[in-house]
């Protein structure tokens, strides 16, 4: 929804993670879509619920689809997502013969939601080694300036003096544990969406059960053994994470802040930006653009919660807000573990 | 912030308003930086503080500038914004003779915040519009449907029949209310930013004054005669209204959301979104949005109030908050009163 | 919803201001009930909707109504509101001749509305004063220490030096911008409730006019004209004005904490807090707080804008949400206020 | 902050969840910090860091310590917490023979966060009673009702008839998950708070290990073997948590209104909310309140997650955030699980 980084290239400049953000691209994404109706049908021939043959069939042309994507972006507006138009043509180009092995007992949610999940999938892999970079950073510091003396500040005044090994460690304590959180949550969040079209899996009878187990296998993901088409707290929980992990950060970015100020002159570090009037400023800007994403990442973990409200069997509202907030907080997390990196690297002396 | 609009299209196609967003655009924003400079050179030379025929000629020679945008680009994530290498730029276009009558007491701050109301200037005649075109929607339901009765419902509870007028008029109030809020507070909003360095207008002494009449007529805002650099609440002002203008218009979409579920059937309207496994489905798409987005901007008018708190003479936290943040409520804002326009269109029936 | 506030009473000590709370509290509220009723007879008996010498009876008899807090405590969850049982109690304690005089026309909504919009107004009067109050607190400081140099600082980062008087008045603009955005917003905030079951007032077919007209004058607010029942735009917009008001008030305490740091010690000021571990601590405490109270309020002013969100012709979701976080809202802004005046009063220097 | 709930005593008879408040009251909280110095003075007799018979005594007179709690009222405002006064009667009342074997590497931040845990421990206790008595409830209703049909509803629309087992096991789902998230959680948050002036533990030299561990042991904590002062993501984790679960509960209360409404009928429940102005409404009071609740901790685990910007060794401003925040969102889900209960409870019919 950020018009700035989508049509001020300076801008996207200062925020883009294009790593974190190409995951959740539409040339990736309908390859979710492709990856999830291949797995149904390899389910559907599995269970016996479909002709093998044909199933067979369908799944080798499917592996050559390649969607129309201006024409999905046309229907968007009137469907209000991309499935409908990306199954009728994936029907289209399948042909009568092999349809009937196709999207059966399956439905737009279970596409969108099994791509999002693919796709976190993917992003954690990254956020799990920036984290392990961050920590290893903050290592380095610990080994070249551990020893300094710096003043204790509490309630923003000089209480007693700390080593900058104690400050730190503080520093590294909480990333360890996303990392630990993270772990614990995968298995939780990387799994499989497939309910159909009221989420009870009605359509395949007692064929679902195998249906599903073949298509977690086949995708690399968990099957919960139901749909979770509206508990949405796997999500809120890992959004939570998103938040802490930049939160996190964020206060490395505060203290850092506070240290470069002048009269406090804790720190020393290369590469600060210019300023248009004074040339000899150098501001700390990737330190402040860590206190502004993880505000900004503070202010978003609401809507998620706010999206655990999904009435009924599926609610297009909190569904679209969710599609709206998820990806950006995403990308604001992966913006602040590079932004870190950088950040650290760039200390070359804290403390005395 | 959100890669769904910055590289997923069919995701763009959902929520882009690219008349509002444009006005937020590397074109418009660099061409208002401009603008600012040739202003400011225009007011230096009717104060007397630098000479005139350089100003002329300087003011000549930048109305031809064209601005490396790659190279301020890859200088942003250094300096934290566009404005330093933009600066840079123009001064080695206009030459050493021509530099001293140009950017004299102005600060980055001064030109990205007057881009900003600009901007702003640019979209408020936009929503005056569209506001204008939504009532009128709601005025014409009411010509053709008014007269039908409806249950008024309270708490959701059936409570006792209303006209359709009756509700139509509860959706109408607000909208005109939100239009007085705007006439009354563009006058406030609209205004110059220009302070230099510290935001005093030392730079140029006595002479600060007529510098900033002569500035803000040519750029068609007012002067508020100081600097507002670190007082944010005429833009946190703004973003309230931007909230409650797409809340609003929320309200509207909830009511036709409930009103169109089968059982109360109150509201018939053409083209609904299609379902990939349910054929018979309408789905209240555009209704729906319509919630998504007010919730949306809800959630980040906080956003804009933490930014009130722009420590010192500038925040380069809370700054960079709002260039997250707030281009991206106004493109929400363009969006609700763009799909509000098209619900509004599509209703054929309400009550009976 | 703070039970710290509720049940510890230290914690009370911190965050209580009276003066507001009381303004919300039982008595001031059913006080505001019964004047509703009062003069909804009133307006009954003056537009001959009712009797007038029945009317005249009831209002004689109101005057003296004492309603059983107790029993209206344990009516309120199953009713979820206060109104059903005080209307119970009044009409029980009028009788069967005066009843017929009584909350004709008139519903929950349109006392528990009014009430607010009663209490609104008191406290309006209370921040009118603590705004000057501040202003003079600032421009006290102003005078005493204007003239004093101290370092301007942007980005967190020694820019030029400016005057004291300069940072100063940018506390002070925001400040006065506050007290005209209230003057110009209480016209349309201080308006009667009056729309009976759904809103429509048809219950007084056309004498509902003459009868909102003289209930606003015996109330001393206005009268739109109709029910505003489901458009709470005037609510929210308050709502984002006492955050306003927090907001500048926080970016004063931040200042203050930041120029209070050893090291920088831009400021000096009496009555710091301490320490139990270190006796030479003086914790900037208030300016702390002033920080934190706007944090408080930015985050509450969200759940105000999702209230817009207000279906159908009442909502018992959004309008239990505003009981919650509006007088909590009001209570901050008031108690911002307060330390405001004792933070400015503690400062015995600044700058040099 | 909320002042309904404190001087209005009506509503706080709709929000008030006095279990859970009580274990964040006064007497409560002051008891915890009297066991924090008990365990560290047994902690310091323990490593040898003072004298085992002056410990000893001072434990026995400390159990009989009676603080004067309006003494600390007083001197809150002024210190910013109640630790400094509490530590000041407790050693005036201890003499000069039995201080020393006192508070000795302790600090207020020590006391208030090893009492918040404490908290939570014992409201832990409850959340789990009342989660298994709501996921009961469901069970029950499943068992009465399940295999009657109802109409599934995505995006609000009719799609194809469903259980009421599929749609209530959507309900029991999410409960489960927070079930077992609470159960992993409880060990990293129960954690003792122990690092005194700056965290560092450095006033106990190496015998702080053996301290932490005996005050862990005798509390019933863990202890994390550093203090995690700036470190607050193991409570901002668990306000992500208190909201999930108001969260899951706020969609079944949503699910209800949106059965309940005429038209739709497919529930029944006894025990509504009467109304002023119509006698035959039976108004979902409880399950409108399940969603208001919801809304307003989604809304406060924003600030939860700002807290997290705990700059250098303890944060005065997001610390005094923490106290506005956290007991109010568990007193928030302490009321939706009451409230669920009660709902729960009253269904009588389901589908059909």
């Amino acid at each position: 929804m950020n018009p700035l980084t989508q049509t001020n290239r300076y801008f996207s400049a200062l925020f883009e993670d294009t790593e974190v953000s190409d995951a959740f691209g539409t040339k990736r994404t309908l390859g979710h879509f492709l990856a999830f109706e291949i797995a149904l049908t390899e389910g559907l021939a599995k269970s016996g619920a479909v002709d093998g043959a044909v199933a067979g069939a369908a799944i080798e042309k499917m592996k050559s689809f390649a969607p129309d994507i201006a024409a999905i972006e046309a229907k968007c507006p009137t469907d209000g997502l991309a499935v409908p138009e990306f199954v009728r043509q994936l029907k289209t180009y399948l042909g009568s013969e092999l349809t009937p092995a196709v999207h059966i007992g399956g439905t737009s949610q279970d596409l969108i939601d099994t791509a999002t999940v693919l796709t976190l999938k993917e992003i954690n892999g990254v956020f799990t080694t920036r984290l392990d970079c961050a920590i290893d950073g903050i290592a380095r510091l610990i080994s070249e300036h551990g020893d300094n003396t710096i003043m204790g500040r509490t309630r923003m005044q000089a209480a007693l003096p700390i080593t900058v090994k104690h400050r730190l460690e503080s520093w590294i304590a909480p990333l360890r544990q996303h990392q630990d959180r993270l772990a614990a949550m995968r298995p939780k969040l990387e799994v499989l969406q497939f309910g159909g079209a009221t989420g009870d899996r009605s359509a395949n009878g007692d064929k679902a059960a195998l249906i599903g187990a073949v298509m977690a296998e086949q995708l690399g993901l968990t099957d919960p053994g139901r749909s979770w088409h509206n508990d949405r707290s796997r999500l809120v929980d890992y959004a939570g994470w998103l938040s802490m992990v930049s939160g996190s950060l964020g206060k490395i970015g505060q203290d850092i802040c506070l240290m470069a100020q002048q009269g406090v002159d804790e720190i020393a570090q290369s590469g600060g930006g210019s300023s248009s009037a004074m040339a000899h400023k150098q501001n700390p800007v990737t330190a402040e653009m860590l206190v502004s994403l993880a505000q900004y990442n503070a202010g978003q973990v609401s809507l998620m919660h706010n999206a655990l409200m999904h009435e009924q069997e599926r609610s297009g509202v909190a569904w679209t807000l969710e599609w709206m907030v998820l990806p950006a907080m995403a990308c604001t997390t992966g913006k602040a573990l590079q932004l870190a990196d950088r950040q650290l690297s760039a200390i070359t002396r804290i403390g005395s």
